[in-house]
């Protein structure tokens, strides 16, 4: 069963003296963005959408985290060329390295969630929570919502009209989809 | 004083059959976009943005409304013009014409809300109250959450945290500007 | 039969006041582009491109005219309307508004050329013969390449290579079309 | 002084069986796009508007060939990190590894060629001249007229109203500038 807490493990971290832990992200919203420094889409959408949601949003409420899930190619995506990917886009959020597997090919927070491969957008509220799982190019104007209704609530989750809104993007149990266009 | 409240003069509607009103629209979140068919900035930016409004969230909750604000050229972005524009882009949210000053260029919805131009784009809560005012070309992730925000609070406009988030997002009494990035 | 030589019939020219005409013209490319100010792929893609047109290429050798070919919505889409339209676009080069049939609703011109619709662009070299039609959206490559190989031929439209030239990009007798990608 | 003839050393090959040599390609116009894999520059324009070249021109007349001209981080942009990079993105054309320098840090062909980073497009004519060096991002409509003016020459590079079209377009003994806009 796929993991619905914030959490995540990782090997080394880019861009932060402090690597964030979910006990140092609690009480905010937290984007977690998981890519391949190889992957075009990652490159060409979910990165810059990642950069516009820490522009959008005060870094004293919204947390933007990238994640390094290698599941391919494991061999040229390294620690170090990660490092040089960063600088040269320059990627300015904390980026980790998913920790490898001991056991198969897809790293250890990757399969935690059951990512569907790169890039994916989760958002977590800020009592630590799963709300959206996104496998590819979500736009902005969906995300921005996300992120706004999972600021809205608060951190017991259930404040407010945080239910109701749900509902008006068409999110249920299990998950929030994007809205059908 | 500007107008702070949901209200329009339209001497003419396109997309609908029931034209809207304050009434009529009480309940929902309102996206009020007003522009010049002849606008550059409207056509590539405002109005498929407002298309994209439309689209993302359920009309059951949010109405985009168009407003052809006609400032200056008034002989030639008629009416009728309207219609052809409205029908060859494929326009498909309700959009009405703005009432004509008696006694100035500057149309009387568009002059209530002193707007600095086209496009402009205004946000009502679900209680008609205005919240965000833009003048240019706001981005969507912005837009998106202006939205959920107002969605979040419900009709009172004060229910769950929604004043934090308001917060959140930089708006004060006065209106909520786009964050700086 | 459609005309092959270049040639059209304007009521009116904006941004010029020597208004080209065939003779004016010779011993020049001509790019003449097709359009309607109501039509959102010209608004989008053919007036731009002509535009670049314009500034890629020296004055001196290519000749830009825009061409106003209304064949639909004649009441909206006026002279005076097209005024308002270049000067809020800032289209600069000359355009002329195609001379209405007495018998029908497309303009002389495009009738002449047999035109499929707007935008179009057709390309005609130094020596006055049509060598290019395109209706629709060509790619910037294609154009230039298509420009320059014409630029390349001279007045006599034989010298050099220019016949292996249109072979390259595979034009025949009738025409020139897009590469296949 | 900078090498004005078409040259390159390569110390591996992709995307082809039959590594193209300056005397495999005499007779045809060759684009040389000088990239590395982690330049944001080449992969959102350069690699992109090489891969138009290649769709747009007949391969017959026109080759294209990518050159991997590594001046910094060569830790991580390796040729097995390369050969991941095009399998990802699905550049077809063929792609050589310049040839490390054994005195510094940038490769022989792109000093030799003197160029000022990456990305850089080298057009050459069919006698293998160097006609066409620009770093940065040239636009598509210049580089389409670039490469058909020398398509128009043909092999002796004199043919027709070669020089006067090199005219039009700015070019002089020292190479061609991008036509100013």
């Amino acid at each position: 069963m796929a993991e619905e807490r914030l959490t995540f493990r990782a090997t080394r971290w880019f861009n932060t003296e402090d690597p964030p832990t979910p006990e140092s992200l609690a009480g905010k919203v937290v984007a977690l963005h998981a890519f391949q420094m190889l992957c075009p889409g990652c490159v060409s959408h979910g990165l810059p959408q990642a950069r516009r949601i820490a522009s959008t949003f005060s870094a004293e409420h919204v947390a933007v985290v990238g994640l390094h899930t290698v599941f391919e190619h494991h061999e040229v995506m390294t620690p170090d060329a990660l490092e040089v990917f960063i600088h040269e886009y320059g990627w300015a959020f904390p980026i980790g390295v998913d920790e490898p597997s001991s056991t198969g090919h897809i790293p250890r927070t990757m399969a935690a969630y059951m990512m569907q491969g790169t890039p994916s957008l989760l958002l977590f509220d800020a009592g630590g929570r799963l709300r959206w799982h996104q496998f590819g190019r979500p736009d902005d104007m969906a995300v921005g919502a996300q992120i706004a209704g999972l600021l809205a609530e608060g951190v017991d989750g259930k404040a407010g009209h945080a239910t109701d809104d749900a509902a008006k993007l068409g999110c249920d149990a299990e998950g929030c989809p994007v809205p059908p266009r």
